[in-house]
This record gives structure tokens, sequence and C-alpha cells, in this order.
């Protein structure tokens, strides 16, 4: 199976909003192992999206369309699909009774225009509605297939994961069951970790069943994805848990979590499940350290809360810090045991350093020293290098030090 | 002038890249007065790459192709641009010169496959580097035109301003000047926006100089930005200066900043033109406010630091909030005083409400109490209601909050 995506709107060409739902797409095609073709945005010309559509069937078997099912007259989608598949547009009732009953159970009038998404090519099958006010669309061209989809994220991505990656897969005679598992690192490079798994990927290569992929994620790591095939879901699982198992034998001392874990919530998790509350002083991050933590529901349970020293009297006054250099492990040290006391935290973390654009205390653009301060333990203390600018400095400073503390508590719960 | 953009790379198709390349391109396009017609992504497949391109061509009098320009097997881009123009490649010596001199000036050993990107089809124009390895390209086809540049965004970006654009703009005929200026507002809607302008916006359309378009960008604002053509700089800036003071005699009310100016630069300019620093104490927002302040180099002239005082315990014990209810103006009055007497600040801002899932201290979801505490006057706060989810409405409380200050300094300051 060959696939193309073709993004409909103005808004997108124009830089307006970026187009990330062809790359979402792409990556479930990918992991459906269905080749892509090509990703086209088009602005809203019912003529060239005609010509965009057709050109695209020449190629591929499948042509996924996103957006332009709106209610306006600058919705084209349909209309095209209409002249590609050389058939009228009807109103199909039962769609529009959905469209009426969706705008009264929110108490508000529904202008007639909303009555154009019930307009379906002739031949084509409807993808209801769960989300948003327009059906999908699967339209039959010949053997090839036209998909239309909402280009509202949330909307397209339940469409794709109901309707139409079941339906290509079917197209393409696959009647096995796709699982992935996606292998969370951080602390090595993609090189690194693709030389260190070179033996397990000669053999994947071999058995061909599951894949392997590195995804360069930035400052959320690399991730490791297996994706596999079987004849039902526990067998496909069952084959991502023995390769899952043979990945973690040579790098899982750089795995910190899988699929939809961060480093975020796995260092709650961690604190949570034994017990510990944690503190946090932050320097050269500013609160982003805090403000990732808190992006996680639930995190109320586990932090305490964060003291943001940005200026060097705070530290001095608030946290205790020593007068002297403040980019040092010797601040750093002083600044988790007082972020620990003065916000009643089992465990504290601190960070201080040289985001740039100018060095600092005679330390460079990119030192980052931080420490962690455990309840009856000594305080631990080191000192990393980040690179790339300001922001990037931040953000890699912001996992590096969550790397480190759970580090730590793994560490120090081992030894007790 | 039409165009289109081409992205080459399989990561892309994978969705392992989002293309925001096309997306910056398309921005520059419009601002430049030249129309977009379609931008397509294509992977490392030569041939593909030479259809696509030729295609483009049969409606584009210029094809802007970015990436591809590496030194490895999978760059292609160049080949396919030979291919298209039925032109050979052949190694400019100047440029090999000048890639063997980077590498010798960064002290690594160049790989012979870095003289990949000395290659120069017949007949094309050579885009200097001067950032990366890869020059861009400028390929005449018949009277049409391809451009090449890097995938490496401000790789890409410099090439656009410096030769692309201008080029473009000097095949189009127009021998102007063309300058832009963003008018950054906080706290109307688009359609809000949309319908007070509507005067000016109808008096434009009549004298066709400058345009004036309207850029929603989330919790950054609505961004209305016009776009001036003159016959030298200082005639466009002048038309810039006469229609800027209209725009701002409608929504001056709403207006916090200009081109690069954000939220976060706005309210620390103020504040160091006062000579006044800040403290803050976060509930809600769990850093963010202290994160985005603290991106802007040189926010340590004013930020003292922040208090995040995520449990409850922390807003009691360290900024004396009176126990009770922590959702409330009350509480976010004692955080901000509190603020401001632990973080020795002249003026503190404090957060406090329920981000989610579920309500807090019989508050629904979205609710955000605020208070400004300046030194010498009294205490302000107020109620507001956020929309989104958790991360939306913790971000919304961010700007929100920070425009609040602003005003609030702003009045302060015109009271003395």
């Amino acid at each position: 199976m060959r696939c193309s995506v073709v993004a409909v709107g103005t808004e997108l060409l124009l830089g307006q909003i970026v187009d990330t739902n062809s790359s979402w797409i792409g990556e479930q095609l990918a992991a459906n192992g269905i080749d892509s073709l090509l990703q086209v945005k088009v602005g809203d010309n019912h003529q060239r999206i005609v010509d965009v559509v057709r050109s695209a069937l020449v190629e591929a078997d499948a042509v996924i369309m996103c957006g332009g099912l709106g209610p306006t007259h600058d919705d084209l989608t349909r209309e095209a699909i209409a002249e590609v598949m050389g058939v009228e547009l009807v109103l199909h009732d039962d769609i529009a009774q959905v469209i009426r009953d969706i705008f009264e159970s929110r108490g508000r009038r529904m202008a007639d225009n909303n009555l154009q998404q019930a307009m379906v090519p002739v031949g084509a099958t409807v993808i209801h509605q769960t989300r948003g006010t327009a059906p999908g669309l699967m339209c039959p061209v010949g053997d090839k297939v036209i998909y239309a989809v909402p280009g509202v994220p949330h909307e397209m991505q339940d469409m794709m994961e109901r309707a139409i990656l079941p339906d290509l897969r079917a197209r393409s005679g696959d009647t096995s069951v796709i699982a992935s598992r996606v292998i969370r690192t951080w602390g090595e490079s993609e090189s690194g970790l693709n030389e260190r798994l070179n033996p397990i990927i000669a053999q994947l290569e071999e058995v061909g069943n599951p894949t392997l992929a590195f995804l360069a994620s930035g400052w959320e790591g690399i991730k490791v994805r297996l994706t596999a095939k079987g004849a039902d879901s526990q067998q496909a699982h069952a084959v991502l848990d023995d390769w899952q198992a043979k990945v973690l034998d040579v790098v899982g001392d750089v795995v910190f979590g899988f699929d939809a874990d961060n480093m975020e919530s796995v260092v709650l998790n961690l604190l949570r499940e034994q017990g510990l509350t944690l503190g946090l002083a932050e320097s050269v991050t500013g609160g982003l350290v805090s403000g990732r933590l808190t992006s996680i529901p639930g995190a109320s349970d586990v932090l305490r809360g964060s003291v943001v020293s940005y200026s060097s009297e705070v530290k001095f006054d608030l946290l205790d810090v020593p007068r002297g250099p403040v980019v040092s492990e010797d601040a750093a040290v002083a600044m988790a045991e007082g972020a620990r006391r003065v916000l009643g935290a089992d465990v504290a973390l601190s960070l201080t350093g040289v985001a740039g654009p100018a060095e600092q205390d005679g330390q460079p653009v990119g030192t980052l020293c931080i420490a962690v301060a455990i309840n009856g333990r000594a305080t631990v203390s080191t000192t990393l290098r980040m690179p790339g600018q300001r922001d990037q400095m931040r953000q890699m400073s912001v996992i590096s030090s969550l790397d480190f503390l759970r580090r730590q508590i793994l560490f120090s719960s081992n030894a007790y």
C-alpha cells in the first residue's frame, strides 16, 4: 500500500498554522507498514485541490485529505472529491440530524450552512463524527480510495485510528495486528545507541519482526520504537516483550521509561511509590523544572514547591547559601539543602549554571551544577556541560537534572 | 510570481521531524507579495524528487527546495536539480576550499564525502554559506528558477532573506521595498479585533497599501501585521508609522508591544525602566511564569526569583498565607505580599487557581486568582476564567497574569 496525504487550507500555505497533522499521519502509516509517497499542502481553491488529488492518485493507492470539511464557503474538500469521483453530492438525512442534535445539546442555534457537512458524494461511506460536527468520508475511486478527515487534530486522530488505518491495513491484505512499544532513553547519543544495538538490529533484519526505529526527540531524549505484527494482540505483545527484554539487556542503563512515560512522570511516580516529597531550588532554569513537573496531573502528591532563587541575594538570604560564587557545586549543595529545609521536603534537587549569553563566576556558558539532598544521606552533586544556546541549554538542564535525581533515588532506595 | 516549496527528506514523511521550514517560507512569501501554490514533502528518492520538481514547475514560476544538500548518500537535491535542468554537476574549487577551511577552523578532520557539497549544476549560481557547510543554489530552468537551501532552519532562513526573497522580488518586477510591523495584542478575540478595525480595513482595501493581516497565535495573543510597500525603506516605514497610529487609535487599549516584543520582554523592560525588582508566587502555573521571564537574557536585572508554593503547606509556612481555601483572591493577595517580603522585591505577582482535572476549594477548573503587590500601594487582585484543559489553562494564565501586572505598573506609575 502506498499512501499520500493532502492537507487543505490556505492558512497552511501562508504559514499561519504549521501542518502537524501530516507528520502525525506519516508516523502512523509507517507504524502500520504503509508506505508514504508524498505529503502536499494546497490552498482553498477548488480546481487546485482537484488537480492535486488526481495527480496524487496516479501513484498512490490511497490519498488521505485533511481539512476543508467545515461549514464555510472555504471548505471545498467534499466538492473536490465528488469531482474526482465523477459523482454528485447528496444530503444524508441521518447525518443532518446528528449535526442538529449536536447544536441542540450545546444549547446553540444551528446556522443553515452547517448542513453542508451532511453532503456526501454518491458511493462514499461516512466515518461518523464522535467529537466535532463534520463526519469523515471513505470514497472509492476505482480500486483506489480517498479518505477525508477534519483538520482539527483530535477529530482527525480519532477517525484515523477508528476507521482509516484499519481500512488501509485490510486493503493491504494484512490481517495481522500491529502493536508498538516505545523505549525512552536519556544520556546516550543516537549513534551511540545504534552502535550498541547493532547486533540486535542485525538479528531483527533476519527475522523481520519486530522492526526497530530510533526517534531523536531533542530534549526528550532518544526513543527506541519496536513495532511488532502478530495474529492477534496477545501475540504481537509477546513479540514486543521478548525483544524489549533483549534491548534492555544491552542499553537498560540509559532507559528511564516506556510508551507514554516521560522523565517528569517517571520521577514523580518513583517518589510517590517511596512516599517521598520533593522540593526544588532553581536558578539557571528559572522555574522550568517545576513548570514541567506540574504539567503532570497529580504532581501535588509529591511536589511541595520550588524556590526559584534567580538573584544571588535570594540564594544567600532565603536558602542560606554561603556568599561566594553561585555557579559551583558548593552552591548547588547549599541550595538543595536550603530548599529541603525551607520547603519541608524529603528530597530536594537544585540547579545553578550559566545559560548565557555571557559567562558567570568564571564559568563558561553551558556549565550546569546540580545537587540532590535526601533526608538522612550525604548530599551529592555533579557538574555537567550542556550544549546549545540559552533555550536549549536550559531545557537540556531540566531533563539532565531530573535524570540525575532519578538515579540518586534509585541508588538510595537500593542501598537501604 | 507563483512559488511552490518542496521539502526533501524521508524523516519528514515518517513524521520524525515536523516541517516547520515550509510554514516559515510561506509566511515570508506572503509578506513579500508572492503567491504560494503548493508545498510538498518528498522522501529521499531521486526519481520521485525529480518528478515532484518537474510537476511543480508546470504551474509555478519558482520552486524552493529545502533539505537534501548535506554530504551523505541520502542527500539527493543537487543530482535531482541537475537532471531537471538537463546539465552536469561540476566541482567548484572555491566552494571546496571554503568547506575545507570550515573543518580546519573547527579543528576537525574533513571526510571526503563533504566535497559532494561543492558540486554545482552547470549554469547555477551559488548562495554562499555563512553558517553551515552546504552552500545554497539558484538554478535557472528556462525563464523559471529552482532555489535550493539546506534544511537546517537558521541556514535556510539566512539564505532566504539574503538571496532568495530579493531575487524573487526582482523577478516579479517589483522594485519597491517591503517593510512590516507586527502589533501585539492581548485580551480581545480575533473577531472582536476584526470588528473594531473594520473601518480601517475598509480604508486599506481602497488605498491598497499597507495590507493588514491577523495572526492568531494562541497563548501569545493575536498579532496584527501591517505590510507596506515604498520606493525606499524610509517611505515604507513612513506608511507603517501612519497606519500604526490609526490602528492604535482604535485598539490601543489591548496593544502591549511591537515586532519582536513579547509579553515577558515588555514586562521586564517596563520594570527595568522604573528601577523596580520583581518577585513571584506561583501555585497553579508551577513555575511557568518565572520560566518564561527567565527565557529573556538580562531578566536577572529585574527578577529576584519566585516561590513556587505548590502545596498548601508551603503557602502557609513560607508565604504566611492564612490557613483556609487557597484558590481565592484573599490567598492570592497574601501570596503576593509574602513573595514581596520573602524575595525582597519591589513588586510581586501571585497566581493561584485550578488547572484540573478536578475542581478545588469548590472552584471550577479554569479559575485563576491573581494579585499584584507594589511597594507602598494597596495590593490589587482579580479572578479570571481561563479556557481549555490543563496545559492551555496554565499557559493562558501566564500571559493573562503578566498583562495584569503590566497594567498595574502602568497605572501605578501614571498615578504617582
